[in-house]
């Protein structure tokens, strides 16, 4: 199959190895119209960046992107997008240890499986770099999003066992999105929380002496969604969602509203109530859905959350086996991220836009109506 | 967007309401000479069937299925294969009152919003009974797994706080999976652990009298697939897998081996050491990447969980609103069940066969070798 | 690959082979709001019934259709919609020795090829009759057409050397879709000139003797379209028309307004002038183009032509091989058509009517200005 | 819609613009294990390129191409290969007065008309420029062909009134592939017949005197297909094959086999009666079919023919209208081709070869057989 496209309407199409000569990507779907810059997209890669602070691979990489297509005088044409990332840090190295084994916990020995070959040079395709593509292009998915209100926020809510603000509840039902995003942007881990920040930054001390490194959540909310986006049998808003955090390298589960806790309650706690507010609109009392019904949004905020998994790439020795099959004890040397929650805050923003752009536009021809009112006053 | 497919390389398609003349699936894509008949797709629909104990709905559906086209003389034909079954029970009952306001936990505020208008009558195409057409749809794709030694099974894992054998660990890791199903089927609920079940059972009787619903997780388990099936990028074998099962109605989350217990867990908990086995073949030590690494199956069993909510339908008054935006106290009627995981647990089964039966085939080309192997040898 | 669907945005999904339970189809799509009944889809399904004249097989089927999923209360719902027509005439004949060698001009030979085996009854799922599937289809998508004023018309424009009014003009540039219709439907072989069609007739009379079939070909307008519809590279307007055109199976070729006659004109001939008329709509003096620029809809009306192959089910004696490869002199039996064209004409009318209510879709989110009609009013 | 995608298993995605800062594609789906590099690449693009000769625009491009990824140590991954043109000739020129009006046969108007505005330096999306990513992709598509000894080649056909060797035949029934390929590659309208390339070439200068251009045929023929590729319904090789035709700017007609002459055959003169050849295969006496019967290939060469129209930039003046609706008399400035037959050939294989590739891979999993085959080898 050709797994590197996501979206329907509002499709991207990505490429690009670790350690080849560029990563990039290929929106297409998108409508003309949008004010796009290189300087706005650049915001967006600036925030996945790697070599920012300790916590992060020192690798060098400016990350520059270069808009090749699709924007004609700073608006979007309508026609496919193409964004290019060129790689600064191609060491030629000598990759010939590495190649010779599966590291455990990384793709190695599935890409030979599957390919009868592989691209050795730090991870190639399964490399973490290869979501730099992602987060290109979700800041094209949030340039449409904001010419309709619609904001996208993720932050890191725990670190191991360091949860913000202790609560198993969802910051977003707290704290505006700004308030979020301005205490977030203060830590380096992106966390909101000043002192669960400064208490993981001490654990992720600690296990970088001990050669280990660490996992966490992050959570996610999208405000603004019209009503009734996604659609009902398999193509559930909350399953694109699924689709779309669970293809994030190192994330192992998704949960939307009270997700796992659901399993503990009653109907009549899970349900949330209907009520109509002062304005005359139908809102909820609760939000233990996370904004989507039976796979449509409901108007609420969508929130939801994801599991990811410690750095697979620690420093003290391992059991595994070389391609021949022969027993080996590994030691991974280079530079790598101790926790890779920080970074992937942007990806999973990036990647919730996405699916919020491509539902919108899917949305459209839902009423016979959308269809009169578009036809109808251009002829 | 046309919501009602799944699948790319075996693609079923949809349709069908609660309450209309009849529920069924297009499965597309399925190769031909594989022994197929309506009996064998019957064991599944039986499975799903309403009414065979108190804690299902009593109304009473046959779910015959009947084998439309693309099977000739007890074999797929490789086109298209239809299957069809009748709603027996379609009552010309008074749906007045539903109509008029929106259950809480209902997707009747979504629809109406979304496409202006809805079938009322049961929930329409957002009722449970939808899936009967996903079970029907998943047989084809056991029927194709069979034939290449690929099992899949899932199992109530826990209903509320009642948890199987009292354990976090998946079942799939202590018993085999002709075991577990042995002891999943002596259990009204599908919990292989008689006395977990005994207890759910009692904790139902205490719900139903006090007009409430139950909440459980579900476990699944498929053994035997290949190694190297999914895709790096977007369509990761456990996206693909987190897509399927957040399609289901009632789910709410979904994690793949250690899951949400990953982000508490240093990478050196997280990663799977390999080592060979006896046989000469690859394998590793523990299971906690659940069967994938870099979003492509690495040989091992495929271990994952996901999270079904309460029934929405409780009997208790609630607070909601009408259509009209006033304030109304609704008290759901009808007769419903007081568990959804129990009857979902073939619809997992079934969606993971899907995802399973589709992955197998997208894979096909990933090699010039297999193009050589299928080519060479029919010229 | 699941060869059963058609179009993106307005998709359907067929299956069904000649002598099997039944035929059907699934649109899915379709948005909400659309009167829709079983007996508009009949209409259609009548037109292309067997048995209704001399040139058509005799074979009796009623081809009555039901709807079994997708209206509600007379309207389209938005979700999958689904359409059963049974096989009233399955004859368990003998078809042996039908089964045991290949038909020329048939793709019984293909079939095996492919798949290793075949439907051997009536040509299985490579019969005509799967086009009854398409019809029901495309009347749906008439259905959303007629809502938005837009017209399709197809008619037999020449069958073998006998040419409506002796001209290769398209008709559609003489007469309007309704006198067009008017004396198409007047004809038994779909010839809106009289004169032709008796010429016609009497040359069918003679090959019907002489156990032999006739070829011709078919006209369609599409008339109403806004500009603008179809996407400018791969997925151009005449490029999906083109694709829908000759996965009818007897049609051998397509052309676009001038089409082949192209490669004869200079450009001065071949571009049309645009001119400003009296109510300010811009407008072209010529249609060489059909109706299609780059492959976006120009706002005139889309005109293209089919040529369509001679039955290949002709009684004469033909030279072929049997399965085992050993030579073979066949004789067809049954009662076949000695035209194809004919009771073709519906089908591309019904084939032009999806592709274009998939292009009108498809193009909603072309600009933003679309997104901000539609979700801000929604607001 | 994104239309900038083109195949199914082997997809091709593209980007670019005439006068962006380049032009690209990324082929997502082809298999590991193919040789492959820019050079070979380069030689596809090399016959593309303009400023060739007298009959091409003397625009200057080299149309460098590099691999950004999915190629190691010269071979394809399997993952996404991504090829990048930059633009060299972006000339900042006064392009006002171009922006102002509708060029006559051009899609300018239809552009403004679904997107609200244009980039309109030359063409922008729709220049014809925008075919070389196609070739690119194509080259791709060939090498892997290659592996199978499956070969493409297209050629002139026909200039306006001047016919290769005078014969309505496919040439390709006449000569071998190399002879073709060699007789071609001496003309530099890239037409076999040195006889009928003279005469078209003084034809063409005559045109360009008068301010005009001229239209043509090009032909097609694959050799080495294996029997089976296509789908039998709306996937068939045929209607691919047009669709990927028609997708080609200047386009205006496809047919395959005897095509439109069907029209006026009788079904025996039609039908290729089949025959087993020494060696014991199946074939057929004729190729009147094309090469594919049911829409699947039958094991003969693949035989088809376009229409392509002439070049509508042509310097004579021309009516026409401005953005606003008034009177204009345009005359088009700029250097450009008098002729788009000749530069159109090899875009013609390049679509032809993809259209190949994706079937080859799409028909992988049509047999139970060949899944066994695959996944029994691996385990």
């Amino acid at each position: 199959m050709n797994g590197s496209s996501f979206g329907t309407s509002f499709k991207i199409t990505t490429f690009g190895e670790s350690h080849g000569a560029a990563l990039g990507v290929i929106v297409d779907g998108c409508p003309a119209g949008i004010p796009l810059s290189a300087e706005y997209i650049q915001t967006f890669l600036d925030r996945r960046k790697p070599g920012q602070n300790v916590y992060s691979t020192p690798r060098k990489e400016n990350d520059t992107v270069e808009i090749l297509s699709g924007v004609f005088e700073g608006s979007t044409t309508g026609t496919s997008i193409a964004l290019l990332i060129r790689n600064e840090a191609q060491r030629s190295g000598d990759y010939s240890e590495i190649a010779s084994y599966y590291r455990p916990g990384h793709a190695d020995f599935t890409f030979d499986a599957k390919y009868g070959f592989r691209d050795y040079r730090g991870g190639g395709r399964s490399s973490g770099r290869e979501t730099a593509a992602r987060v290109a292009a979700g800041a094209v998915a949030c340039a449409l999003l904001d010419t309709l209100n619609i904001k996208v926020c993720a932050y890191a809510k725990s670190i191991n066992e360091y949860v913000c603000f202790d609560t198993k509840e969802y910051l977003a039902e707290r704290y505006s999105v700004e308030e979020i995003a301005s205490m977030r942007d203060k830590s380096p881990l992106n966390m909101p929380d000043a002192d669960a920040s400064a208490k993981a930054e001490a654990y992720l001390q600690r296990l970088r002496e001990e050669h280990n490194s660490a996992g966490g959540t992050i959570e996610c909310v999208l405000t603004g969604l019209p009503a009734g986006l996604g659609d009902p049998v398999f193509e559930k808003f909350d399953a694109r969602l699924a689709h779309a955090m669970l293809s994030i390298g190192a994330v192992k589960g998704f949960e939307l509203g009270s997700g796992f806790e659901a399993a503990l309650l009653t109907g009549t706690e899970q349900n949330d109530p209907f009520y109509t507010d002062e304005a005359g609109n139908i809102k909820k009392r609760t939000n233990r859905a996370g904004g989507v019904l039976g796979g449509m949004t409901d108007g609420s905020d969508v929130l939801f959350r994801v599991a990811v998994k410690p750095t697979p790439s620690v420093y003290a020795p391992q059991e595994t086996v070389k391609q021949d099959g022969s027993a080996y004890t590994c030691q991974i040397t280079g530079r790598h991220d101790p926790i890779i929650v920080s970074r992937a805050v942007v990806v999973v923003e990036c990647m919730a836009a996405l699916t919020a752009a491509d539902a919108l536009l899917s949305n459209l021809g839902s009423k016979l109506e959308h269809l009169k009112m578009i036809y109808g006053t251009e002829q």
